[in-house]
């Protein structure tokens, strides 16, 4: 892609931003209903272009879980547009007067929810991201630049074309979506570089996509889904409990960033604690990777054959069925281990003991501080915004999950009647 | 300065940002009037290094105005530590419950407003920035790495060490204020470079600064204080109170960031207004930077020298005391001018057409948009958020004024009594 390539698009989004922050909920909503039923309507195209990219994949040699997240169906198209009825259902942010009051001078002051302008939206593999992401921006206004993984290519293609097809049927600018048609990394530094027209990058996926992004923007970034999460079971736990709520927390779903990665468990128990859950973990299949003391714990008691943690595992989000286990003197030591080695994503204690619990919670630095909870919960559905666009872990403009309100800003509109400053 | 120097001032702010965080309303205010008792006390130490500061500035040809802004009187220093008294006044955001309620899993959830950590504050100049930055930050629960600039280095010194003493003597940890002790610039890129240490830069100062922290941080920032902005005045004006509000925006405070820098003058009324308003303004030795329409109604009737406008005119923040005049066809090219040449700060129409008024307050992209008043308005003690580290120009995290809460950010905390996901 050309530099002059990546300008069209930029001025392109930025002049489409602007009609679309004007536009009124009714439009928008309409727009999305087009959205639904054209996604369902061409389905046999995306499904054919989703095949290519399916095809590449496993000709590449593809781990299966990575195709299936590729992987397109009737059914999950009918449901990804399904679900865009929940994005109408959603208040439209756009307007919302967040804060209204008469200055001493006499002005009348409103602080009004703005949509942020343009987005740029780079995440990897699943092409239903093409959707949410788009109707996302749609929702709260903001044009979007959508850049998928280059394995979804063909998949993002039918799709992208679909979507503006729709907008542009229901009377508003089909590049308010626009998708990167090439799949070089060129265009990604380009488009990185493009501060003044694009207003934030999301980056959703690996870390290392996280990373460069982060490193190289000159747009502000917000850094969302690495999730190295922890549980720590206290000396106050109730085991049978924490015990659910970890196998929960692993094996219910655990290619997503809110699965747990490390346990961190309580001196006083783990010997209670560790040798039944190790064993029921085994059955689930789960490997675990433990520390000298979890190790002899385990192993002294079930002769199974537990790998050593290194420091490398204290670091992994593994997004699989490993687990690493250590224990720790104290509630303090887990909060420093924690904020140590935490992606600042969803964390959470297991105790019956309210000091332990407060310490905890206030100490932890997370988007999400959890007491006797599975981390499995911090998602923007759950959590009552709707869907979401990401989970941010940075601490700067939205923590946690992104819905439809985190993807604006505001001004504040003064009016007057004649007033200059003494 | 070393790299292991610039780690260790950062692994120190972060442990003394934890402390901090967990630090309660009263003592951080006792630690506030320690340090406005502090400041009164060591005023001749203060004054002694800011002659240094003084003398360096006369010695190497610096203008006048900017000596001002760097030189301290007895009187400055304690209209800084009575300021401090406004400061501890502010209702202290941390801890304040954002959001509360019991999610379907019956879950509480709650939105809890938390510190956003270690603040890197870059600036220029006047030697009061570093008691505020320092001052609010302390209230909202940051440790903050103050860069003030090298021609105040000495003043800089005095006053973050006076404010240390005051911090510790309060019982809370004096690395929660560092001064970078070097002028280099090595220094700041380095600092630009913490990314999981520094939660969010600050620049504030002219554009160059601002770009060059922008262009070069991995770490968020966000950009203060460059202001270009506009009046508009539109046909349906009471060009008596646009005359006076333009004055006031122009005159009163010319070196600020949120005086009027460029002058759009519809043209149905360009005949009547200007000659008047340039009379006036060349009493009060304002020059004017006109386009050819402006040029020729002025020149025209009162033969007085006008300079030409050039395209530079209109991208620039003079802070002085000149105006760029531009002769418009209708508010949409007003509106046009400045979202292609502001920088999203402060802008205003004067006008008593509602329609005209609301088109421009909706379309103009700034933090601030007003009608019927002058753009000096936009500050943190006038919108009523007390005082301000500075005023946001982009669109992430906080717009216009930043005061105390806009240097937080939130979590969420989740108490469950065994909760797991289906």
């Amino acid at each position: 892609m050309l530099s002059r390539e990546v300008a069209d698009m930029c001025a392109r989004a930025k002049s489409a931003g602007a009609e679309l922050a004007l536009a009124g909920t009714g439009q928008k909503n309409l727009a999305l209903s087009k959205i639904a039923e054209a996604l369902v309507k061409n389905s046999e195209r995306i499904l054919a272009a989703n095949q290519a990219d399916v095809a590449a994949a496993r000709k590449h040699g593809t781990k299966e879980a990575l195709v299936d997240r590729l992987a397109l169906s009737e059914q999950r198209i009918k449901s990804s547009a399904s679900e865009l009825g929940e994005v109408i259902a959603l208040q439209d942010p756009v307007g919302e007067v967040m804060e209204e009051r008469k200055l001493a001078s006499g002005l009348n002051l409103r602080k009004v929810r703005v949509p942020l302008g343009v987005v740029l939206m780079i995440y990897e593999s699943r092409p239903n991201v093409t959707v949410d992401a788009a109707a996302l921006c749609l929702k709260s206004g903001n044009a979007v630049i959508l850049r998928g993984g280059s394995e979804a290519i063909n998949s993002n293609r039918a799709i992208a074309e679909t979507i503006r097809g729709a907008i542009e049927s229901a009377g508003l600018p089909k590049d308010a979506v626009q998708l990167v048609q090439t799949t070089s990394r060129e265009a990604v530094d380009e488009l990185l570089g493009m501060r003044g027209f694009i207003d934030v990058v999301i980056p959703r996926g690996s870390g290392k996509l996280i990373q460069h992004v982060v490193q190289n923007s000159s747009i502000p970034a917000i850094e969302t889904g690495e999730g190295n999460c922890h549980i720590f079971v206290d000396e106050a736990a109730d085991l049978d409990s924490a015990k659910r709520i970890v196998i929960n927390a692993k094996c219910q779903r655990p290619g997503v960033c809110n699965a747990v990665e490390t346990l961190l468990v309580h001196q006083k128990i783990a010997a209670r604690f560790l040798p039944a859950l190790a064993d029921d973990l085994a059955r689930r299949k789960v490997e675990l990777r433990c520390c000298e003391k979890a190790k002899r714990i385990i192993a002294g008691e079930k002769g199974v054959g537990v790998k050593p943690a290194t420091e490398r595992d204290w670091r992994t989000e593994y997004l699989g069925l490993v687990l690493a286990v250590k224990v720790v003197a104290d509630v303090d030591e887990a909060i420093m281990h924690i904020n140590k080695y935490g992606t600042k994503h969803s964390e959470s204690i297991i105790s019956a003991d309210r000091g332990s619990i407060s310490r905890f919670l206030s100490m932890v630095d997370a988007a999400a501080v959890y007491s006797n909870a599975s981390t499995r919960f911090t998602d923007g559905s759950q959590f009552g915004l709707g869907m979401e666009i990401g989970i941010s872990t940075q601490k700067l403009h939205a923590r946690g999950p992104m819905g439809v309100r985190e993807l604006t800003s505001y001004k504040f509109v003064v009016e007057g009647s004649g007033q200059v400053r003494d």
